[in-house]
């Protein structure tokens, strides 16, 4: 039985890969939409002519363009000039967050497009669903990079979303494997949005460096940090360090963005600064063992999923 | 099929009532075994003469005394004497936390009697299968009152201790309904540990005002605070209004120390003061819409658990 997300969207396996900064352009969208996932382009970092370029690249790599997307966080100044490229190439999907799902609403869904809007708690989404938008991707605490302030859990979450909108949800924060994609569809989630485990395969742009992180990660090594800024998860390292002590001392919120400064993200993950660089991921990372391709790591989610099936016998 | 933990203690549900300072006695504990799950006696905030009385009552209001248990959290200075008097009656179970899973082993294995602990990292978990336990709980960010340092939730943290040890796996946290149920167990989880939920029972000893404040709660009204002294989950209301604000302000552990006082809990959970004492309720409170008796609790989720079953077929 195809659910009605997977129906919309036209994919064959209920995962989204996560639109990230620095790490999920063309190659990585168009693996995904090649392996049946739908594969999603992160803007956040991105200008709109690198957009139209990774767009185009994308949409040369795959023979299935309906199945990518384009991650636009509202947070940025440019974000309506890359939506309208996106548009104008034809994108069929759009996820946008950090930002109002008023917005954009009109204009995404009057060209015809697949509206999902990012959420932590579930009065977000019922604002989404009365905006109009499509489907709503409910992220918990546990997810890498940028964290909604009420500190909710996957767990705690999907089912309070699922129960207060008819919107199709999609689940994302803590999963990395075929385990959770069935844990979260029993409570209710049509499908999963999965970043961290997309950052460490064979197509992301992540450095290399940054993928060896993610294998040697375990369960306690990120924190959500900044909070009286913008909370972020990430992995632990001096650059964190440096941040913890300033936040002990109860910095001021102009003392920790001159601590942040600017490109750390992209020194980290890019460019593969383990030291100072802001390494963005998820508490799952310690799940994570191998860099597959992703049509090996799709695959991979499908056996371990009717595995997991199998776990639940219990009466 | 029933998994090897079920069978260990004669349990026909996959269900652990958690043992709750100031609202789980022998009325509650003895409801849940009657229902077939593992009821569980709070000693936290017992003396040994009231724990006494509560493990007779509890023992004289059931058939399956076998799946009675006792609760020890190891911070307190009279726990070893709560074991000693549980053992004294024949308590079969036991849950320790808050401890070296080293301390007090031995004396209960000795003795004959199964032991769980509480953990919140795959590293302690280890430390428990080394140290001879039976089973651990592994217990997420998104659990009501006392919790971890390193702030994992129970969907990343149940697949990594599954995969760190060999022993039965009991998921805590997060878990109100049966989807909740059937989301851990495809983790690999073997049972559920639930605390908010049973709180909100006929049995309980939850003050009326108390059992009303978790039906009214959103997954947005609990936080975690007193992390420098010990982290707890709790519902805000007026207490944690004036601890959130000593924490901006950077207070000291003796100040939020002071604040806190003594005797927080009982006035909250158990007298009902809403205003001023401390609620420790979990994120899943938002769930929480009726107060059944247990057996009524029982049934409800082996309805939701076979929905949610279905809810996963995909393909």
């Amino acid at each position: 039985m195809m659910n009605s997300f997977l129906r919309s969207l036209q994919l064959t396996t209920p995962v989204i890969q996560a639109g990230m900064v620095w790490v999920s352009g063309g190659k990585l969208a168009a693996a995904s939409a090649n392996a049946g996932a739908l594969g999603t382009i992160g803007a956040g970092s991105m200008k709109p002519d690198l957009l139209k370029s990774q767009i185009l690249k994308a949409q040369s790599l795959t023979k299935f363009p309906n199945r990518l997307a384009v991650n636009v966080p509202l947070l940025y100044d440019k974000c309506e000039e890359q939506i309208q490229v996106a548009l104008d190439l034809g994108i069929k999907n759009f996820i946008t967050s950090a930002g109002s799902p008023k917005k954009f609403t009109k204009k995404i869904k009057d060209s015809g497009a697949y509206l999902m809007h990012v959420v932590a708690t579930p009065e977000l989404a019922i604002k989404c669903q009365e905006a109009g938008v499509d489907a709503v991707i409910a992220e918990g605490f546990e997810a890498g990079g940028h964290n909604g302030r009420d500190e909710i859990t996957t767990m705690a979450l999907i089912p309070q979303v699922v129960d207060a909108v008819r919107l199709p949800v999609i689940a994302a924060g803590g999963i990395a494997d075929g385990r959770g994609i069935a844990a979260v569809l029993a409570l209710g989630a049509q499908a999963v949005q999965m970043g961290t485990r997309f950052v460490a395969t064979v197509e992301s742009s992540a450095h290399p460096d940054f993928k060896n992180a993610i294998l040697k990660a375990r369960a306690t090594d990120t924190m959500l940090m900044m909070k009286s800024l913008v909370p972020v998860r990430l992995l632990k390292n001096s650059f964190y360090e440096e941040i913890k002590k300033a936040e002990e001392d109860c910095a001021s919120k102009e003392t920790l963005a001159q601590i942040l400064g600017h490109g750390r993200a992209k020194k980290g993950m890019l460019e593969g600064d383990l030291t100072l660089g802001e390494l963005e991921i998820g508490q799952i990372a310690g799940l994570i063992q191998n860099v597959p391709t992703v049509d090996e790591l799709i695959r991979q989610l499908k056996v371990e999923y009717s595995q997991a099936r199998k776990l639940m016998e219990w009466t």
